[in-house]
């Protein structure tokens, strides 16, 4: 059997599915090398920041092979030295004659490789399943490239009428563990997850991402804490040593109890703006963004939750709905302003919907607008 | 071609849905008569209530081809004498050689049906897809026989955060036109639309039955107006002429105000119970049950909604989730008591989810206490 390039590239993707989470703030790329008889004789995908791209990952193991073959990835070859050096030079050393490629890479300082292998005399396809592609992991490199900021994913558990806690503020579990698990594997994924202070104080969570025997895993997303005035327990859970923590506060907290927080060994970050100002979520994006979060986990509570969607900072929506009720009304998913009337309304995709065991989990995405 | 006996009770079973709606407070059943030959001969389903069964209907179209033949029912044939004359003498004088139904009659006062056909020398066939039968149309009908109050399904149109409305209060509309369709299919269906005072003040709302084209039907559900005090205003559109509408009060409405009401041509229902108590919502169903209410769709709002689920009287729900967010947290779609901690929820199964257009409809029901 000889593989075409098209099996070569979609098992490219799920290389690249496999470096989520540990390439930040790289792009989580999947390379193969394919032998001109049509074999796998190499494949890889980005290691850890500092570590090697894919692309070498692939070629090492394909070896002396490499010469003559076809190397196939999903992200256009780098042609820049950063931590590492350009991933073409290694590219043509290798003797590879053609590589296909998925998306062209948007990043001013490191496109160019295609043309540079092309200038080595390398048959070059671009663009080979690039939608595909940049729907999968590059989503939310692409996403942080464009933006400058991370891309958010708006995680709530609720019941059938839209709670997220029964009347006496309980929440532990709404949801199944099938549906719990699935939050865990997203949490192994993204590089930050983000709550605000009233969790804290109401669920006082770990915020760690865990193995499926609940272990915490050696690498952690950052754990991004909100809190306008920076009233926080500095002995919560969320600022033990399982993981980096960063507290983010308004313009209004006082400098005398930041450096009391610093004191405790918080990292503090202080948004810029005017005391009468909350925090501005579009810089702490970019603090975000410039700290090498490419994809961030927003857990809530409503309050911090309904400021980042209200303010159009969350690009999607997983939800998940356990089939109960708990018909207090007094704990819904998002408290926010912005929506006044039932023409303001937010209005999403459903992008996906999927039974979890005895749950529902719904994934949505803001409608751009002009579309319907 | 020659159908099986299989086939005949599908098609029966089809044609006892048309009758859904139609034929309270008499089960709306259906009835195929199948020729020696393996023909159709004869279909029929139960005609409003006064006018002939199923099994009339379907006997009158095969006429004298009926001698010989089988029938097939969804329900036992009755052997009593009500405002129609019993079907099993209708089908002994066709001169039927065999019945196949599915559902014995739990009406003590119909049953014995099969054994009456028996002893005439006709071979009789008990619960052939009777599971389906019990779950289809007969589903509403067998509930109001075994427990004296009408089956309720509870409606509700939320957005994905679980709200019924913006933070104005403003919800027409939030889900789709196909949604909404779908809901005008339903309330076709039923025979009873329930709704709190405290939705007439805020949407005014007809709740009649339309046709696709928005014109009301001539046949239109009972309006059931909840208001534990009475406190309605006459000139609300659901108490016009388009359809019958009955005022359910509380023991503590006043004698004087319930007569101002019926001297403006308002039917009132007077709860049983002390002043000091709302309004008996199991007393409620047994006299909407009495008055031929197999069916009974709760559109809520809210408190009316959460006082029929906390009591344990909603059998049904069915919700749309449209994909969109109102961010205000201050209109959730059930306001009850008894919830307080998680492990007190109202746990649901879900039984079908489905898109609507750019919408999801949930339909779960009460899990069954010990099941899991």
């Amino acid at each position: 059997m000889t593989v075409s390039l098209d099996a070569a590239m979609a098992l490219a993707q799920l290389l690249g599915d496999e470096a989520l989470g540990l390439s930040s703030p790289n792009p989580p790329v999947g390379a193969v090398v394919v032998s001109p008889g049509g074999q796998y004789i190499g494949t890889g995908h980005t290691h850890p920041a500092g570590g090697p791209h894919a692309e070498i990952m692939a070629l090492r193991a394909a070896g002396e092979r490499a010469r003559g073959a076809t190397l196939v990835c999903t992200l256009e070859p780098c042609a820049h030295t950063g931590r590492t050096g350009p991933c073409t030079a290694a590219i043509i050393e290798a003797g590879i004659a053609e590589v296909a490629y998925a998306v062209t890479d948007p990043n001013p300082l490191a496109a160019g490789g295609a043309q540079v292998l092309r200038d080595a005399g390398i048959t070059v396809h671009a663009g080979l399943q690039s939608e595909d592609a940049e729907a999968g992991a590059l989503r939310y490199w692409l996403h942080t490239q464009r933006t400058g900021r991370p891309f958010v994913t708006w995680k709530v558990a609720q019941s059938l009428d839209g709670q997220v806690a029964a009347e006496d503020g309980s929440s532990q579990w709404i949801t199944s563990p099938q549906a719990r698990a699935d939050v865990h594997i997203l949490r192994r994924q993204v590089d930050a997850v983000i709550a605000g202070a009233g969790t804290l104080r109401r669920d006082n969570p770990r915020l760690t991402a865990r193995d499926e025997d609940g272990r915490d895993l050696k690498r952690q997303p950052l754990r991004v804490i909100i809190s306008s005035a920076g009233r926080i327990d500095p002995a919560a859970t969320a600022f033990d040593n399982a993981a980096p923590t960063l507290l983010a506060v308004g313009p209004s907290a006082s400098h005398e109890h930041i450096e009391t927080l610093r004191g405790r060994g918080i990292e503090v970050w202080v948004s810029p703006g005017s005391a009468a100002q909350g925090i501005d979520l579009q810089a702490l994006g970019r603090e975000l963004a410039q700290r090498g979060v490419l994809h961030a986990l927003l857990e809530g509570g409503p309050t911090t939750a309904g400021s980042f969607i209200a303010a159009g900072l969350a690009d999607e929506a997983r939800i998940y709905l356990a089939p109960k009720l708990l018909l207090s009304g007094m704990w819904p998913a998002l408290r926010g302003y912005g929506v006044n009337s039932i023409e303001d309304a937010i209005e999403l995709d459903i992008i996906e919907l999927e039974r979890f065991g005895p749950d529902i989990r719904v994934t949505a995405e803001p409608r751009v607008r002009g579309e319907s």
